[in-house]
């Protein structure tokens, strides 16, 4: 049966202890959250899973596990980039091992490269990945935009989607244009303000990360995106925007995304909120805005 | 003896074989090579010497055989940053064990940071380190221009200096500036066109990527700096002009400069020109354009 | 009666001859294709209109021929944007003689300038102006995007809408939430790829470069967005882009798409495609090019 | 005999009353500060100069008042670049009849033009300007960073030197290489802090702000490095780095250089400090900061 990528597939962060261990506990009660919330795939070490902080140790272990307690209930992608060729190799054997179902790849990220370099290094890399390639687009991170072009190369060589993190929505309808011949080609948005617009006009999905803490809510944006439902969708979608205006904006820097994703699940009591280094989680002043946040947001629900 | 850091300090390349291992014989030679040019230490694993590129095995191998082939002849310093906490902490217990004399850190580039996250991280790394301790600013790789505020920071937690590869001239003043009550913290700088201004005027030293092929020409160089030799910085500024307009010109993208140096050092018959993935070394149409600009410069200065 | 601000608004261009005099003729027949298409107003003196390039005389003797020739029939906007103040309150003086409807109001764009400038500004300049003004965020031009705070402060000095051209569409999103408590307040977007989003969630119009040549098309976009006819938008966007991918893709550099949209209404032969200096008007063969994708969209729409 | 251009020309402020007329008292104070100083030229309507911003009519008074006063004891150069071809002309024409002595042109700074269409701009304008054409880089303001390539063409259409405010010193270098054998091409840099390196390497002047308020410190700085005298520029660029620090830093924004300037210039009782529209002049307490560091400065002097 072939991967289907599309819905809502959470970024998920990586739960952590104080001391930098693995959350067991968490990661345990934050999957079945996700799945508990409908969530159509689950993406491990990306951006949000703060995958480049973590040792290799600590990488396989979270994959592991992770792939242990999904059980195949919904497909596993799992982030392999890295800065060194063979520890992207490492972690995507590690994950056909574990039980995974794709492997998500992006420039390496320290030496700003061109997209001719790109793609000579994904004709080297994808044939030998045993698992299907999923494209990752983050500029921010990065430092390349991956063009329409390196990503048709992308396909040629075996790769079976994109999932965008740019927030350059005239790239997303330019993506829908150049694969509109082959939909099977999974185009995946990581914007929630666009996923309406995404999911209407061509998308598969979304990678979203506010789906760790309201999975529901972005399942229920997906359907009624699905079903071009204008008003529902206007309903949910302020909901979204709510937390782009609360959650998201709790501290400084763009460390903030994380730190608030992860503190709103701590508050939930879901799992732990510890970060990887360089970064430490939120005081009690923010955790406090953050409880207060979500309060209000399932007062305004009711 | 207190460790100095000044004068010319080559960021030296990794010589790799074909098959991306070490290339010892080529690392003897080059090192052979900077010594015999008067370089005053060698910087090891910088983004010349492509370190996020390796596999930490590498990085190791190279600081052993490294440490083993200077003898201490000159001081050794050790780029040691990395994504991961635990893999800096590792390579810097590492090159304490092989015998090197300082550590260089730069920001974990994947995430952009902050300065103020900046600094929280050195509050936590600087102590851990078993060795002196050397900042590194190198913005279009880290995405974080570190503030003199944050150097400030870093020098209260033990730093012994700054090398700065921004190329910026009027951050180079403010450093002169902020540092002149110390004037044992060293101020290295990255870009070989200013060498001159940043030894006339404040600065300590030059991490020149041009001394892997041309290690006394820098040290002339630094040597009519010092001397405020304005006809002697004029006619040797005019050599490096014309390793920047020829040299540095071949190829294209940001990583032509350390192809067009690991290219230089093969048709000069030091070590071999393999890169590090992603990148891949100059085909034949560039290596006889290096080899070229070579035969010219040669031919020029006698 | 108050004025309404919305639907589709062209950003006009300014027709002119070979020795850079106003093409009245072309003026005249633009005006009535634009009518004929159905547009709900007519922008003058925007970017696309050239406006900084032209000099005051030019630009008042077009506002003069554009509002006779409009005869009341549409609302007219006139920008009045410059770096000088007097050059502004000249240009907003004339307009209101002339019978124009608004003015459209951007940041002096030599000097970069903080918002709180642009704010200092707007309070000494909004209360001189006879007619009511339309703010105009344009960054790739002025330098400044006009942030949320700022545009509040211009709606309590009487600003009564803003056109938005940056692009993006999280500001978007802002806007409208922003501005959700005064309806009133137009929220008109400039990208032409995103008018449906713009429109079906809270967006009042677009002002549409492309709407020069293809009004209709634009027109019906707008409709088909107001009802939400999912079908018809997926239908209408495949047009829209089409041009952005033929038209807009002739030539090279930023001007291009001015140039091409002059091009586009001279091979139409509604108006002459000269351009105001720096710049030039399109050679033979981008010409032929614009020519083949204007006929190739004729027989895709048969 | 032909125009000389070298040494230090101050871009000279536009003093300005409080209903922004020209205030001529202060106008005569200014020039007979800066001739006393020992300026070599004086450049009017520059960014310093806040050209854009003033009226044609408030420039040309400017002009003609100003070459009076002077009366031909330096050369001037006046600033003629505008959005407006015709406008440009106008203020050319105007100089020419004032009896200034060159022209400066930068790009037309509203749209992002490429370096091709700024080479057909100066094809068209340079055989229409009566006097001779200094080109300026300034591409903070104007978007365009002028390329050796342009400049090329520019001297072929007869520009007789460059003025070059981008603060890169790789690129100052790169016009010394490329003009060394036209060394009549005068080569101005605009970055006070690189006056030393400027002078010594290759360049014929400087176009500092800070010559404003303290002529005779910057002539003192060019003299000591036409001389190469080391110690003397260390002790001069210390001052300079002074100002650097306190009175450029006084206030908020890209723009309080110039309302530093004009503030430092006003304590000083040389003439008044208002400032055209978009920008507003100092509050008392800028001001008293700015005249703090005015008195610590000459007490440190004595």
């Amino acid at each position: 049966m072939a991967l289907e990528l599309k819905g809502i597939i959470p970024p998920m962060i990586t739960p952590l202890t104080a001391n930098g261990d693995l959350d067991e506990k968490g990661l345990k009660k934050l999957i079945e959250h996700l799945i508990a919330g409908g969530v159509h795939g689950i993406f491990l070490l990306g951006t949000n899973g703060e995958a480049p902080s973590l040792s290799y140790a600590l990488r396989k272990e979270l994959i592991t596990k992770a792939c242990q307690y999904i059980e195949g209930r919904v497909p596993v992608l799992v982030g392999i980039t890295d800065t060194s060729f063979s520890g992207s190799l490492d972690i995507a054997a590690h994950s056909k091992e574990a039980g995974a179902d794709a492997v998500v790849v992006a420039p390496p990220y320290y030496l700003p490269i061109s997209q001719a370099e790109m793609v000579d290094y994904l004709e080297r890399l994808i044939p030998q990945l045993p698992l299907p390639t999923m494209m990752y687009n983050m500029p921010s991170c990065t430092k390349l935009h991956l063009s329409v072009e390196t990503l048709k190369k992308a396909q040629e060589l075996g790769a079976v989607g994109i999932k965008d993190s740019s927030g350059d929505m005239s790239y997303f309808y330019s993506l829908v244009e150049a694969f509109k011949e082959t939909p099977e080609f999974s185009i995946i948005v990581g914007t929630e303000m666009f996923l309406p617009e995404t999911i209407l006009y061509g998308g598969h999905g979304a990678v979203a990360g506010g789906a760790n803490f309201f999975p529901k809510l972005f399942v229920d944006l997906y359907n009624a995106s699905k079903e071009a439902n204008t008003e529902e969708i206007k309903k949910l979608r302020e909901q979204v925007y709510y937390i782009n205006n609360t959650i998201y904006r709790v501290g400084q820097y763009t460390s903030r995304i994380t730190k608030g994703t992860k503190c709103a699940l701590s508050v939930m009591d879901i799992c732990e909120d510890h970060m990887a280094m360089p970064l430490q989680r939120f005081e009690t002043k923010e955790r406090e805005k953050v409880r207060h946040y979500l309060d209000q947001y399932n007062s305004l629900r009711v």
